[in-house]
């Protein structure tokens, strides 16, 4: 018998016949011998009923009452996921983040879970129940109820597994994996049985919403066997892997793209020591976040600097960054909001640097023009016309075969992990 | 300066305009130089939308998610009002059951206040924080969210201001106050500017729906001095008082009226012991409640046994009292469902009891006829046809002199007791 932790997400609990089929999926776990805890986020659109009434009543809710409102979308699903296993003759029992000993940080919109007391939950197991926990919330030391963050269910969810020592995590959600690409966008895309954590980290900062990236890192850190499945259809999903033998990998496991950026340069930056900290801390005390920074090497004592924002963010740092660049001496500041970002993620790309060629070459060959590229070990991204995204994923989905099961895949060791 | 525990019910809470205006009420009696403890109720409609989720998952909740469910909408609430009090610039602290301190028995649907730990309201108090208290809710010794049954903000305020030693508890609804019949049926109606604790009881449990029962027998507990108060009008509202000097009374303070209850006889009731117990009780264990019970004296060793129910179990109660008349050898068993229960309720009847008399000659000239007839020492109600209802409340409402503001009132003592 294993120690199963299911997380549904909003679209999973949007109304009481989705509600019905997550008490469904949690049953037949159940069937199968397993123990299960179910963590659970608010009935879609919910979240965002509670904040319009709070924002027509004041611009800025403060912390403790924003996180004390939001965190009742949880608990009533909670209560209704238990009402409808009952229904199924499942003893089942509702926990608050603090009825669930989730203790965080005191920070109230963005708090981390600092520890969780997993006596009442082990209780709840130990009586054969279901217990049934309130995602994206916790209590702090001061008896405050604290918020994880939007999207914060899937970091209760491997949190909760990680102090259970659960043997898998399951992420439900209405896809039923990670895609090599967008399906959207491609057709062809494929699911991916699996993916290395890595690749999965790099996925979910570059927008590929399928977990959020602080429940990626927990993974990391508690090596939590994680899964990524579908509310809605059958099939054995996403698990997100531990292993780095490099040798079996594919080079790219998929292809992520983001359109919700604006690029932002400063031509002519004298190149001395500083000039990018002095750019770069203009924007970010204003709070606004960097994502890409690219700096290529200086010519005539002067250099280019570029960097990208959300793009919500672009007017002001534009300002900003013009008045920056005046008291740097810099020539000329550059934007340009109609950029998207697309991004190939692969453990294997270490040891083949022929990827990077492979993908420029298949871009030039569409006539797309590359604006900027940074690299990491596993990435390539590169910043491209908004309006060509489609057509270049496309493209690189074809040449880099991603619709095609690769080799590796069908070793029988990985078939076997593939089910539980 | 005083200690008022201001209560809004789910009409005063029930989008953000009025959520806003509840803000500016509060805030009008911190500008008085009041400390102030809110309590709310969930935003109107919101517990009967919880309620739809649960019973399309369930037909029978059971009680602990039902309570975790249900709470989460004052809870909602708690917050919305801070953030709208903090708009205003005043320091507001939300509280659930839990934090509030607010200990009750086990059940949970219908639990009672058990005890209520001051301490965190009293250290926000001090801190010259607003504290809004989640109504309806507790936690009992298991940590469990439990609830007071609907309508048990009332009670919640009562008992937070008698654990406070509140000067005053308020409680705002969409009434402005108690009156002598409703303004509906009869125009000439006057709000009440006090009525006694025990006239309050009776009209609460008669059902004019100011106040639950339950809130107000606690009043009587802890002697706190409340008033009924409008949210949405100005005025000094109805202010509940414990004296008895009947003296001062007048005759009848009000008229109450009820249409949903149902009336039941079993003709021809061997007058032998135990044939009352036997009648009630099938009825009773079937879980109807009883209201009004009536016998008359025996005749020729039978008697006649008439009780009424509510409108909704008339037909249970109806097939239950057929076998139950069989068994005891009754000869008939009568029933209507379209009666109407009118009350007058004065504490100056006492002493009086011209009333009953006035009352009776009142509504035969109207050619109103008395089906049923049952009086306590503050009260006498009838049982009419309830097509009737309408036309005897403002011939009472004459007959009394109800529109008259009676001349003990106009006493400067009392003036004085209603402003606080």
């Amino acid at each position: 018998m294993s120690l199963i932790v299911q997380k549904y997400g909003g679209t999973s609990m949007a109304d009481p016949r989705c509600i019905a089929m997550v008490a469904e999926r949690v049953k037949r776990a159940k069937e199968e011998g397993h123990d299960v805890v179910v963590v659970v986020s608010a009935m879609a659109g919910e979240t965002d009923r509670l904040l319009s009434l709070a924002h027509a009543l004041n611009d800025n809710p403060k912390p403790r009452e924003y996180s004390a409102l939001l965190a009742t979308g949880e608990q009533a699903s909670t209560a209704l996921l238990c009402i409808a296993l009952d229904k199924l003759d499942y003893q089942a029992r509702s926990f608050t983040g603090l009825q669930a000993g989730i203790q965080t940080t005191s920070e109230h919109k963005k708090a981390r879970i600092a520890d969780i007391n997993t006596k009442a939950l082990r209780a709840s197991l130990a009586k054969g129940e279901i217990p049934v926990v309130a995602g994206f919330q916790g209590v702090n030391t001061e008896g405050d109820v604290t918020t994880l963050g939007r999207g914060g269910s899937d970091t209760t969810a491997v949190a909760v597994a990680a102090a259970l020592q659960a043997d898998e995590c399951q992420i439900y959600t209405d896809v039923d994996g990670v895609y090599t690409a967008d399906p959207r966008i491609e057709p062809q895309a494929r699911r991916l049985a699996k993916v290395t954590f890595e690749e999965m980290l790099e996925l979910a900062s570059l927008g590929a919403k399928v977990l959020q990236t602080r429940s990626v890192e927990l993974i990391g850190k508690y090596r939590v066997p994680l899964r990524v499945l579908s509310t809605f259809s059958e099939g054995g999903g996403t698990l997100v892997t531990f292993e780095d033998d490099t040798m079996e990998q594919p080079l790219v496991s998929g292809i992520a793209y983001n359109r919700n950026e604006a690029k932002l340069t400063v031509l002519g930056v004298p190149d001395v020591p500083g000039v990018a900290s002095q750019i770069i801390s203009s924007v970010s005390t204003a709070g606004i976040d960097v994502d890409i920074i690219v700096q290529n090497i200086a010519y005539n004592g002067v250099t280019d600097f570029s960097f990208t924002v959300h793009r919500d963010d672009y007017q002001r740092a534009l300002a900003i960054l013009g008045e920056t660049a005046e008291r740097l001496g810099a020539r000329v500041v550059l934007g340009d909001n109609k950029i998207g970002k697309l991004s190939l993620v692969g453990v294997g790309m270490r040891s083949h640097a022929g990827v990077a060629n492979t993908m420029f070459a298949t871009l030039g060959e569409e006539g797309v023009n590359i604006q900027m590229i940074t690299t990491s070990e596993i990435k390539i991204s590169v910043v491209i016309e908004e309006r060509e995204i489609d057509r270049s994923v496309r493209a690189l989905h074809k040449a880099f075969k991603l619709d095609c099961e690769p080799v590796v895949e069908m070793d029988p060791y990985r078939e076997k992990e593939r089910t539980l």
